[in-house]
């Protein structure tokens, strides 16, 4: 993941904050044979994510460092950056904060036009519900989109140098203006993250009956309702307009539901307007989902799924892979359904429509159990 | 899936309705070494059952059935249960649709004590996204939960046969009364489904570079909404009432957050009550979490999840799985994410706490790389 010839980014690379994000770049870079000097208001982070070997504490004996990246919490990061620009006056300098509009807009008013030309906001997509520098991995950006939050304040070398570090990292730039970023993440993020929460808290006063009717689609849509409370209310209320704003339009259709619904529960299914509302929305969805982007960032496709039993020994399931692996089809995607109490589990396996047939065939000849979709 | 002695259902077995569950029902019956017998308003859907090997017509010379199962769509099951009652005046009745509550009433206000003795109505829980006898299985209901609806009013020999069935079906029975049962999916399927549509919805409007940073926690999230509009509308109006009540619960939450967001981008982070809510859904969303099942119906279990990085090439999943079986590790659950663009896929293997160093250990040896959590 890490590039295997010369880095791309100029160093000394300074880190401010050793915290999971700090600490992930900071080794990547290493790998990478970047230099890195850490910096930590915590004299005990600072000292784990040097034994991690991510590098090692600034000193007076420092060199000048060409970037420095600025991966402390949301709140303080605007004032943290504003500090690098003045005392590195060399130096292009970014932030990694899950928000980008509100911290342009900080270092927008207290910098002077040159400073400013040297700040680039960015924002690495990678997801991990546990923090700290122990939780790092040189690795954790791999193959994950790196918002570059460039605007016109930022010199064009500016932003080309923390798009350096993004692909050391193994990373995937993509350049979107501060503002287009949070309101992106409200949707694809934020709002998806409430919403999961939403449906979990649901469960909480369910009968015990009821949760043994939990399926896939359950487990699915609640998956992510299991992040930290904590760091998820900082980051929503670092986005709340746009958050509040796609809200907003996500009750109006609830609104439709509960209306439609009420009127079907109140004068049966053929009461006008009971199911307009439900049909709206879900066909709504079918279009929303096809837009979600396939492998390789192409078009959204369609594949194939082929459903195997798989019986809950030990192996069975590397036998199943590897076998498949025998074929030669490359399987796109895959998820491995439980329903409580079952013996077998379910293999969704995800592959090309024309590759399906000859995997369920040769499944079927080798013994598997192949169930239809 | 299906049974090997000898099967617990006594028959012959009619079912009436051969789309995707009666077919599905019928097939699995005959592999049970079951007799059965089909019957449907449509010659050519009947037609298509026989062919498939799911049973033979029923006529004149048939056999008098032990058990009728009802698998025509919810808005006639109640009528079709009626008449079953009356035309087979020693035979169990069952129907198979996605509601109870609503049929359980039309049964009792129409049938005498004696023919409501031998009608349970039951809800095999076996999600597909297609329909119709083309896609039937044998195995469809194989380790799914299979809800017995129960009453007073059904005869414990009538509860028994359904179950008979479930379990020849290889299916999990679950004993739950007619409105619980309603009341139970309505919170661990219909709110679901609907919440992945809502956020689905909210996709449709967004530009491109938005859905560039679409990550798996989105995927999760809306991966149901892709489900078939129709039959759901049906599904939901069917039940529409404990819908709607857990939709105005939701709905309570949701404005709690939208109330606390617009508060936080008026006033910012500090202002009053902004992060109050936030913290109270997302709090509320890990303990509804926890109360989902784990296998084996037991109780909710915390896996440690090892993800592996996966380059893109076919066999590179096959060669993973070959070796974590040669590893001997089983794995619990798995899901393969895909960032857009990415030319590496990782590997999220869910494993018993005691076994992830092992097979953290095993696989870095084997040269894979092993990314934290």
């Amino acid at each position: 993941m890490t590039s295997q010839a010369a880095p791309l980014t100029t160093g000394p690379v300074k880190v401010v904050g050793t915290g999971l994000l700090g600490t992930s770049i900071a080794l990547g870079l290493r790998t990478a044979g970047v230099a890195v000097q850490l910096s930590d208001a915590s004299p005990s982070a600072l000292a784990l994510a040097r034994d991690l070997g991510a590098g090692e504490p600034e000193g007076p004996d420092s060199a000048e460092p060409a970037l420095v990246v600025v991966a402390t919490p949301p709140d303080v990061a605007g004032d943290v950056v504003l500090d690098a620009l003045r005392r590195h006056p060399d130096a292009v300098v970014t932030d990694v904060a899950s928000v980008k509009a509100v911290i342009a807009a900080e270092v927008t008013a207290a910098a002077d036009g040159a400073q400013r030309a040297r700040y680039v906001g960015s924002h690495p997509m990678a997801g991990r519900e546990r923090s700290g520098a122990a939780a790092a991995d040189a690795d954790l950006f791999a193959g994950r989109p790196w918002v570059i939050a460039a605007d016109d304040a930022a010199a064009p070398a500016t932003t080309a140098a923390v798009r350096a570090v993004a692909l050391d990292l193994g990373a995937l730039p993509v350049t979107l203006a501060p503002q287009e970023h949070d309101d992106a993440v409200a949707v694809v993020s934020h709002v998806p993250q409430l919403a999961a929460s939403l449906v979990a808290a649901r469960l909480v006063d369910a009968p015990e009956g009821a949760l043994s009717l939990a399926g896939q689609g359950l487990r699915d849509v609640t998956r992510i309702a299991a992040s930290d409370p904590r760091l998820w209310a900082a980051i929503l209320v670092g986005n709340a307009g746009p958050v509040a704003a796609e809200l907003r339009l996500l009750r109006e259709d609830l609104d439709g539901l509960i209306t439609g619904l009420e009127s079907a529960a109140a004068e049966g299914p053929l009461a006008p307007g009971s199911v307009g509302a439900l049909s709206r929305v879900m066909t709504a969805g079918n279009t929303g989902v096809d837009r979600i982007p396939g492998k390789h960032g192409g078009a959204p496709r369609r594949y194939a799924t082929v459903q195997v039993l798989v019986p809950d020994e030990p192996g069975e399931l590397g036998r199943l892979f590897g076998e498949v692996g025998h074929i030669g089809v490359n399987i796109e995607d895959l998820t491995l359904e439980h329903s409580a109490g079952a013996r077998v589990g379910i293999a969704h396996l995800a592959v090309v429509p024309s590759s399906a047939a000859t995997l369920e065939h040769e499944l079927t000849n080798r013994g598997w159990r192949v169930v239809a979709e």
